[in-house]
């Protein structure tokens, strides 16, 4: 295990109704002015909106909206943020949806305080010295986003996707109600369960091996597993609701990383597919993992591929090769059994980008710690996920 | 999964030599005076303490000691710890040892603002309004007191020995190197294991049952099933000696319990024994244990022993009762291959005073919410363990 620095702030409220308690918490922050950030209605359509609003003037405060922000958040988002924030004192920011509208709030924080090109954040030119408090008011089980200080946003005009992330940007305070989730599609439902699979695969397979770690990594996909077919059966099931969004903000709070260095490839070539285009990150993520898992599988790694197909999936065979190749098998068997996408041609990718985007995912780092890849290596996990 | 709150402010250092972010953490909460609390004197052969005491130097920060502190801590210590704040203008505790002495330092934040006997709040005379900010350095893996608000202290006058906590007393930041685990002796390594071990238990055999909080006890009972024989034969295996130090931490920190009622019935009629006896908690817990187990399980509640044997002991039989009673014995042979005793007459204690103990346990609460006991039932425990 590396030496690691454990620091989680955001607080967690999590169940029914528990959006009853957003009043009290920014009156304890000594909130005067919010900016609201949301997406494309669905607050509105399922009541939310309005509830936020009554509870923000019970309390005497101001509103700004923002609404509209894009399931792959744009920077030109953020760079409106900000400036209405400048304009209207904000003094704290309310992401009330999915992970893209967490991650947008979560980058117009930052700019808020700086005065050049936000996406400056995103390719290195600067880093968040300062930042406007949020919170987050989650209706999608996925990112992890309400837990932890990472986001990623895309720059429509040089269609790439980055992250960045600091701890400034951490929620102080996160409302988990798995109620908000039984009217998702069920393709809503089914992206965010590949992509909190995907972010644990990310950490699992990564070096060095670390005892609790990797159980609890263990445990957080068992449980999504046992649940996903529950939830896409009986979208209204609270229990499975819950415990599916809860593994998704233990997916990503950074417990399941300690001590690690996580590997992250998958997400990288996915994020060329999602900017270019535009498809659900998850549902690219469900394509590419197997595709990824097959390609980097070696005589040296195929022990954890093995641990991984035992302690999850029950596979019992010795051999630890063989009992890998089992694993991956399922983890595609499983992705399709909940309607996900096996293939980027069933979406309407074809071959064609698969150079240029390549190029692009190693244009701001180095791509995977598991095992590195390289320009050759993510033409070729594209090409099998074809 | 009951609703829930998550608040863990408790910033965790952990690995090699991170005794060296002490100076500065103290800086950033712009520390003047420290009570430094610590035992019997295992940090001055280790170094430890000659290490904080030049840390502290090197930022002028002003000292007093507060030695001595017992592994069952008294509620002396904890009058005595409150005055020496008083008069030393202290402004912040560094409880630099195993969970007695966190333990003790907590109750003395908390007495610092309280002019009555420290022994109301375990009596539930009063509440921590206010409290001292603290820090651990840890020295033992076992009670997870670095990482919660809760407390156990002994009045040695009434032989009581009784539990409080509080938000107010999550330490503001602990140090955990593993490193400072090598020189222990075998029997407080393995205390510690079952210590831990019985906080897992204890959160995961309650009610009502939860995917996520399941299957993460299940990884930190796994985790330390696989490392504890190996700090015992070799006390200086640094990524075990890791492994266990995280595991005890975690098995104690929330996480667990979150959205459950943990049972806790084990760790209150083990205090029985500790107060009489001044034994060490975690044998009183290896002994009690398996017997509590036997005692409670029953048709309705067998297929959850049965759900730890398989997927944390690997139990492949079908049946829930016979996994269930396999399960348990499992966890008693585990127990004696370690070293921990199994049996109260081996560490000295009769029977003669299993009544008084039985009813000293309920004077101060119900006990057990997984299986509520009364006084039969806990005297039928302690015969089960003689």
């Amino acid at each position: 295990m590396k030496n690691f620095w454990l620091n989680m702030p955001t607080e967690i409220f999590f169940g029914k109704n528990q959006i009853e308690v957003l009043g009290k918490q920014l009156k304890k922050e000594n909130v005067k002015s919010v900016l609201l950030v949301y997406g494309k209605g669905s607050i509105k359509r399922s009541g939310l909106y309005d509830k936020i609003i009554s509870l923000l003037a019970e309390n005497s405060i101001k509103v700004t909206e923002l609404p509209g922000i894009d399931p792959n958040p744009r920077i030109s988002s953020v760079a409106k943020g900000a400036e209405l924030c400048r304009e209207n004192k904000i003094d704290f920011i309310i992401a009330a949806g999915a992970g893209s509208v967490i991650d947008c709030s979560k980058a117009i924080a930052a700019a808020r305080y700086y005065n050049g090109d936000p996406w400056d954040f995103f390719i290195r030119r600067t880093s968040v010295k300062k930042a406007l408090p949020l919170c987050a008011v989650l209706t999608l089980a996925a990112t992890g986003s309400e837990m932890n200080g990472g986001c990623v946003l895309t720059n429509e005009k040089t269609l790439e996707k980055l992250p960045m992330g600091s701890v400034r940007l951490k929620p102080r305070f996160s409302i988990l109600d798995p109620v908000y989730t039984f009217t998702l599609p069920k393709n809503q439902t089914i992206a965010g369960i590949a992509d909190m699979m995907s972010h644990v695969f990310e950490q699992y397979f990564s070096y060095p091996d670390a005892s609790l770690q990797d159980h609890m990594s263990e445990a957080v996909l068992k449980t999504v597993i046992e649940n996903a077919p529950v939830v896409v059966a009986e979208p209204e099931n609270y229990e499975a609701r819950a415990d599916i969004m809860w593994a998704g903000t233990v997916a990503l709070n950074g417990l399941l990383e300690l001590g690690k260095e996580g590997d992250w490839a998958t997400h990288m070539i996915e994020h060329e597919l999602s900017a270019k285009y535009d498809i659900t990150h998850g549902v690219g993520l469900a394509i590419l993992t197997p595709n990824w898992m097959k390609h980097v599988l070696d005589e040296k790694n195929c022990y954890k591929f093995a641990a991984y197909g035992r302690n999850v999936w029950n596979i019992t065979e010795k051999d630890d090769m063989k009992a890998a190749l089992q694993a991956i098998e399922k983890t595609s068997e499983f992705f399709k059994s909940i309607g996900l996408p096996q293939k980027l041609s069933e979406i309407g990718i074809d071959g064609s980008r698969f150079d240029e985007m390549a190029e692009s995912a190693l244009k701001n780092s180095r791509i995977g710690t598991f095992k590195e890849l390289n320009k050759e290596d993510i033409v070729e996990i594209y090409r099998m996920s074809l």
